[in-house]
Parts: C-alpha cells; structure tokens; sequence
C-alpha cells in the first residue's frame, strides 16, 4: 500500500491507540486533540505528524482528505463537525468512530453530504486491546465514501480480510456496533450470574479462577469475554474492594430502545441493561415503596434509611 | 350456631387477630401461647379463654377436638405438631394455618392422619386488615377433616359464603395460598414501578399520592394494593427515610420453585422476586463482576467500596 | 348543575358510552361521528342530539364550546382536530380523550393553543364498563381549560368527587393513564401466571374458576382485573376455543419507552409487554436461530416447519 | 503414557467419540453398549476393543478398573451402575460423564463408595466437536479417585494441561458443567435476539452471515458460539424451514434452580430458560387467559383457535 493518509482527530483511549495501530501498519497518521499537548505527545511517542488545530490538520492531508472523528460523546462531535465543515471541500471525508446514535447519525450525514463531503459512520469494538489484536469495524455509508476509508480499516481490523464490514447505507455501521454492544450486555450478564451461582455453593469451595480459565478450552462458553472474566479472577475473586454498581454507556440502551421500536422481544438484551440499572440505585423508589405496601398489609417491619 | 370451640395456638399479629374475630363471631376460643402471659392478655381483653399448657388446652376442648396452629416459621409448627400427636385423640382435627411448603404441609400430614388424626392446611391472607375485613381461607384436606373446621371459617372469612375455599387434597390449602402470594409479588412490583415512571417525569410534578387515590375509582388497575399504595403516598411520597430493601418471605419462591418444577413460565412473578433479592444485596458479586469486565476490556473505572 | 353543553366527537364503543353516560348525567350531549347515522341512531336512542358535520356540532354549541374527540387512533385524531381548529373560536376547548402518546399530545395543544384555543388531553380508563360504573379520567391542561370540562368530568367519573384528576400541564393525561396502562399489563400478567401455575398441578385438580371467585373477598390480590378473571374462569376455564395470542395497543410499549428514557428499570411492565409480543409470534426468529445453534454445538434435532 | 485402559459404557453421540479421541489419544479403550453391534462397529472402525455384556468389560480391564459411563438419561445410568456394582471390586472407579443433576451424582456416589468403589461426576462440554477440538471436563470427587481417571481427562481435554479440572468434591463435576449450561443458554438468548434485531431492521437490508463472520474478529461478542452462528447464517439466514421452536435439556433448568434455592439472582438466565418454555408453548394457558381478560375489560376481540 502507498503511504496513505488520515487525519485522526481525538486522542482518548480509543482515538490515540488507532492512531498508533495506523502509523505501525504503515499509514500516515496526522493526529489532532483539543489539548494539543496530547498530539506533540504521540507524535513524539511515534514519529507520527501532529496538527496544532484542525485547520492545521486538514492543510497537512492530500485531498480527497480522510478525516476520522474519535471522540467521547455526542456534544464533542457535533461540535468538531461544524468547526471542520467550512474547512473541508467536496469529495473528502469525515468518519464518525465513536459510539453514537445511528438515528443521529444519519441525521449528521445529511448535513455533512449537502455540502459535498462524504461521510462513514463506523462503530469500533475492540476496547482497549484493539491497538494488539485490531479493531472490529462496522461501516455504514455510500460506496465511494467506504472506499476512500478502506486502506485505513484494513490495518485497524485484525486482518485486512477479516474484522471489518461495510453493513450498508449511512446509520447501519452504528446500528450494527449498537446490536453487538446490547448482545455484550446479555453475554456479560450471563457470564456474571454463572459465577455468581458458583461462588454461592460454599460447600463445594469452588475456585472460580480455575473453572473460568479452564473453560477457556473447549467449553461451550468460550469467549473473549470469558477470557477477561478470567483474567480478572486469576487476580482476586473476592473482589472486597469492588463496589457493586455496573455503569453503562448509552449503546445497551440504544438497542433496547431499538427493539421495542421495532416490537421485537429483547427481553435478555433489556433486562442486563435493567439489573445495571438497578446496580446503580435507579429502582430505589420501587423497592422503598414495595417495602412499605409490605408494611401496609402485612405489618412487615420496614428498614430506615441510616 | 352453636357455640362451637377450637383451641388457638400461637398468638402472634395473625394468631391473635383471628381468635378475637372468632370470638367476635359468637365461637368458644381457647387461647393458648408459648408464653402464657400472652394468651392471658387476650382472654382478658376479649374474655376468651386462656390455656396455660398444650395440655390444657386439649383438656378444654370437647372431642372432636379443633386446634388452629398459627405460628410463624416452619420449625414452630413442627415441634407443637409433635407436643400435640399425644394429647389429642382420633377424630380430633389439626389445623396448620402458617405459610409452609405445601409439600411439608402433605408429609406433616402423613404423620398426623397415621395417628386417626384429621389434618388441615390453610392458608390465609388478609394480614392486618383481616380481623376487620376477614380473611381470604383456602383449605386442603379430606372432607369430613374440613367439615369440622367449617363453622370456623365461615366466621374468619368476609362472610360466611364467600372468601374461603376448600380447594382439594391436603396440600392444597397451602399450594393456592403460595400461588396468590406470587401473584401479589408481580401485582406489587408493577405497581412500584408504574408510580416510579410517575415519580421520575419530574417536569410534570405529578402528586403521587393524588394519582393513586383517583385510580382507586373506575381505573382498571384499581385493586386492594392500590389501596395501601394510596394510604402510604397519602402520608409520605417522598419515602426519604425508607431504605430500599425489600424482604421476602418465602412464597415468592415457593411459587417460582413450582413454576419451574412444572415448566411453566412464570417470568414475572419470579423477577419480581429476582428483584427483591437485588434490593437485598443478592446481585453485588455478579455486579461487581461486571464492573470489572467492563473494567478490562473497555478501561472504564471501577468504583472501589468505602 | 345547570345543563352544561358538551360535543363529542368519535361515537365508538367509547365514545358513545361516554355520551350516555353523560347524557344520563344531566348533560347537553351534542353527538358527531364521521358515519352520521351512528350519531342519528344514538339520538334515537337516548334523546340527545346529533350533529350532521363538525361544522354543526360547532354550531349547536354555545360558546365557550367544548368538544371532546374520542377517536380510535393517533392520525383519525389529528384529521379531526384540523378540521375543528377553523370552526372553533379563541376560548373554546378541545379535549384529545384518546389513547395518545403524551408528547404528541403536547406537540398538538401548541398548534390549537397558538389559536388560543384550549386543550386538554385526558387518559379515559374503564372500558366497557365505564358506563354503568364510571370511568377514571386523569386530565392534563391549563387551570382554566380544565375548569371548562370540569362539569363533564364529574359525571363521567364514578362520583363527582372522586375518580378523576387534573393531573398536571398539558401531556400530563395522556401521561398517567400510559402508566397505569403499564402497570395494568404487569398486574394482567402476574394474575395469568399465577392461574397458569394452579391449572399446571393437575394432582390436585383445582377448581381456578372457584379460587378466583374466593380471593375476590378478603386476599391480597383482590382487584378488578381479578373480578374480571373470575366472570371468564365462571364460564369456561379450560380456553380451548381460545388461541394463545394477546394483542398490545401501544400504551404498554409507551410505558416501556418512557421508562428507558427515564433510566429506570420497569423490569416486570416491559416483560409482561415482550411476552405479549412473543404470543404474537415475534419472537420466531430469534427462537429458529437459537433452534440452529443448538443443533450446531449438540447435533440436537430441529423441527421444521410444516 | 503407558497404555492405560478404561471403559467406555454408552456409545452415543457423545461416548462414539470421547472412545474415538481417547484411542486416537493411545489409551487402551474397551467399548461397550447394551446393543453390542454398536460397539463391534466402532472396533471394527477403529481397533479398539469391543465387550459383549458389562461382565464381560470388566473382565477385560486389569485392576483398578476405569470405567466410564456415558449414557443419556439419568435413568440410563442408574440401571447400568446397579448391574456394574457387583462386578467391580473394591479401588475400581465408576465415572458418571452425563448430564445429571448434581444431587443425584451425591447421592449416586454414595451407594458406590459404601461398596469401597471410586466414584467420579464428570461434566463433558464440546458437542459434536469435542473429538477433533477436544473436551471441556468437569470433574468432582476425591483426590484418589480422580487420579485414576486423570490419564484419560488429559487426552479428552484439548491439551492435557488445560480444558479439564478436578473442581472439589463429589457432585462438584456436574455442578459446574450446570452452571456452564445455564451461563450457554443466556449468551445464545443475547445472540439470537440480538441477530433478530439486526434482521428487524428492514430498510438496512444487512446482511447476517456476513456481520456474524465479521464480529467473529475483533469484536467483544467474538465466541465459540457466535462461530457456529455464523456456520448458521453462511448456509441460510431466512430460516424459513425451521420451526421457532427451542427444546432444553434440563440443565438450564437445574441452574434457575440452583440460583433460586441459593437466593441469588440469575434473571437472564433464568428468562432465557423461560423463553425456550414460551416458544414450546407452555405459556399458552397464560396467553389465552390474558386474551380472555383484555375481552372482558375492553371488549377486545379474542383469537379463535382453528
């Protein structure tokens, strides 16, 4: 491949280690962040060219320019988008790499493409092992605006053959990274009741290490997320110091709200979501309000908050 | 009628609430506690008779002999079944009234029916609203067993002809009690969570309390359990004070234990117990589990325990 | 009360029983639907009177006018109230008594507000018995809009004083009657679970018809929707005639929505939604595929479709 | 190794091979099935040796004997061990590899020990790749007793270091391999509706095969079985001849179980069982009876069954 370019435009977790999984494979990466500290600094690191802002980035990329947006939230994006339209011409490219809406996407993609630039929404998964074992890469848009990003997921994804899939039109890329993070939450949630059930047979004194590594191998349960589960155990099990409360991202939701829009049960998919919920104080009122109907009727005595 | 006697043992808020509703309604009630003092208390109030032994209480009793055992757990009933076996006399007639596992309640009859002893399983509901209202009676046994306690039941229940049931073999009693308890757990746990929706619409700043006494007429949701609802958010609908924790008693389980024994779903009644047991801390070594896959494979924080 | 006007709007199996209703009341019905021999034909029948075109029930009615629409679906709702909005004058009210989303609902009360006409939405609940026993009406709107419907209110609720409420801001109506909706598919699927799981014990050969009648007096579970169950397990409680599928009218999905917009969990409402939707057979894919796997990994027979 | 020899008791699906990989391995295997046909076949296929009876088996394995069953149903394995006791001499061992409920493996090895015979529970994981792929091997019982069988465990496993673990005592073999199964049935129900969200979702027009093939790099979902869904959807993803019908085998149901009669939540698994019931109608009581009430209340038209 031709040394080919691509403007990477945030340098989180995420952006800073596709950035450097590129420059390996043999891109030109031209890295930009907010904080430009945070560029110099990879540039550094790498040897990889670094914009002071994003006019600066876009001067340093051969139309038609590949521009690949990794940034946090929503709010962030949007906002790169409109500072780097007016700077950008038509036939170039903006990708959209973070975890967003698909609905909002496609929404995106129209004023991005009124204006004659291509747009791709790609959803990554991959987490933090991504820049080792690569990137899956879920592309959504027109033909010609996959093409001009291709070069650039052939060295994200494990291998240029494998690991990345232009899924359809413009939203199906996000949609696609959504459904694989709502089945995540159910395989997780599976995987975390298991334990749990293991760990409460105390007579057995089961060493929750070694079946989770053990199933590694052959089990019908083998996974990348069985991996994780049993490397996290190989260093405690206890897990004492581990406050009981699971976050989550937005993705889970996305796709609970996906399937009941569609009237397809998901009822795995949205109770995993729940139980996270639930994990984090959001079924408060309902249980202080069933303790007090248990006291209504029955007599029950109710716990008071201390 | 005729002044009909049965011995009451045990008298907890349930045991002494229905002595003082039989006595009420015109039947001889023996009261009897393992604290004596207790049955004392309430023959003094009510002018019931007090036994201050097993004994004397069998001795009190005309032949066929009625004795209602309302006691709390399990073991209780178990150790007076086996006090009471010598005292009593064939064609005498137990009665055991507490929530137990139907299918304890069918070997404890075993038992008691090898002796010529009849056998009763009741289950009753109407917690503390029952000495006023009366009591929900649903009774297993064989026919002429349930005939003896008969006269009893007519005065326990709403009225003489509605409100008790004898619902088949000895067992019975207790399966339909445990099923109606699983039935309240699902009632319950939707409840809570329709007036958390209400609650969490904060821009509307909906009166809970309003709002559950309005449904209590021509809604179709209206139902005794909206009325406590309503009764508690009359008082309180902040539930500031209230922790979160809702116990369990037992027949919740019972009912998904035999749902799962019959295959028949019962996916709401059980994760309305599933969520108690959330409230109660039973999910924290799944949920922390889950915070630190999410820890590994995506780098997000972990909140540690204080 | 002096006689108040009233036009209603849409003369279905609710419409028509709340202009009986009200006419009963002491009200002047003015009566309108879109095929105008229903509206002849319940003249007939109750002496009120009956509109020819919108433009007529306008003019039958003195101003302020009131006109309540209870239309089957979302777009007959809207065809209306475009309809109405150049015939009615500033000051007077159009009340949306349909099933409605609530934020569509406030999407229309800006349109017909900016006339400076009134609105309100109302949740009308009751069904088929609402004539006879009164409907709950849980209403959203400005303090002055209401106070015009008022009168209407406090004959179509089961008592003047009770069964109706001004819940909130526009939206608020449509909002609370959703989440009672959603609390009604939980309770509903609680009590046929339960049922499920006594008809599942065929040792005991239980009477469900008999159960049922016996809670409605004195147990915990006793409600409408009990009462409900007991008429139909009256008449047959073996359902062979009756296929396994339950429709959805799209409050239980709103409900559902709502709840994930809000973060949180209504574990118990969505899932008594999603099994509505797999009696519907929308869950087939999901179960073929999973039929697929299992013969992948075990070599387990799949049954085909025939 | 030096030729160990042991027996394989049941050549089914899962036995045929566990035979085959432990021949291939360099153990001395005597096969035996109650149609003798079926282990003439696999000697003749294979070179290994064939018993005619079980009397004849033992009398070809020198002492301590290893005799492994690997039946179908717990009864299968019940009637085999009764006729194997009194042919087994005290330091043989009996190794049960089915699926059995792990109480009934206690109970089971009882009997067996009070003869002075070893006893193994073996959990087997694999399916139908387990001979080219190896075997995950649960194992519970004593240390000497597994120690016997420990030669054949390193040669069924995919490496004699990994894929097999003695887990604890007596029963401990199979509760894990339960657990395993449970967990099975809640990561396929995420991936089964997940794929349906993804076909939900018409106006994408994605492509499954090639979205499963992708996830299968890269991505968090990658699995073992996300690899045969993918097998799956390469052949046929409209699965038109496949009935949505999912059996289940006990094991996931033991572990609801399991989870219940500990108190901890395991609501996805727990559902994921539930569905599979649903989708062999065994919700269809519920079903017709919440058609019933949705009629009765609302006057909606129920569903003939014809």
């Amino acid at each position: 491949m031709s040394k080919e370019a691509i403007g990477m435009v945030g340098l989180g977790r995420m952006g800073a280690n596709m950035a450097r999984r590129l420059h390996r494979g043999g891109a030109r990466v031209v890295a930009y962040n907010r904080h430009p500290e945070k560029a110099q600094a990879l540039a550094k690191e790498t040897g990889m060219e670094a914009a002071a802002s994003l006019a600066d980035l876009v001067q340093h990329l051969p139309h038609p320019r590949v521009v690949w947006l990794m940034l946090p939230a929503g709010a962030a994006t949007a906002e790169h988008v409109q500072e780097l339209l007016p700077l950008l011409a038509p036939g170039d490219l903006l990708v959209n790499g973070a975890n967003a809406f698909y609905a909002d996407s496609m929404n995106e993609a129209k004023d991005v493409e009124a204006r004659g630039i291509h747009y791709v929404d790609a959803g990554v998964s991959g987490g933090v092992w991504g820049l080792q074992e690569g990137y899956a890469l879920m592309v959504g848009g027109k033909k010609e605006a996959v093409a001009l990003v291709e070069p650039f997921l052939k060295i994200l994804a494990p291998a240029s053959d494998r690991g990345w899939l232009h899924c359809g039109p413009v939203g199906s890329g996000h949609f696609v990274k959504m459904v694989h993070n709502g089945i995540e939450y159910g395989m997780m949630q599976a995987l975390a009741e298991g334990f749990a059930i293991l760990r409460g047979k105390e007579e057995f004194g089961l060493d929750l290490a070694k079946i989770s590594e053990m199933w590694r191998y052959g089990s019908v349960v083998r996974s990348w997320l069985l991996d994780l589960t049993a490397a996290t155990l190989a260093q405690d099990q206890e897990l004492q110091d581990i406050a009981p409360i699971v976050a989550d991202s937005g993705e889970g939701l996305w796709t609970a709200q996906a399937a009941l829009a569609q009237k397809v049960p998901a009822p795995v998919i949205t109770l995993a979501l729940q139980m996270r919920w639930a994990s984090q104080g959001r079924d408060d009122y309902a249980a202080k309000l069933l303790a007090m109907m248990r006291n209504r009727f029955g007599g029950h005595a109710v716990e008071k908050e201390h």
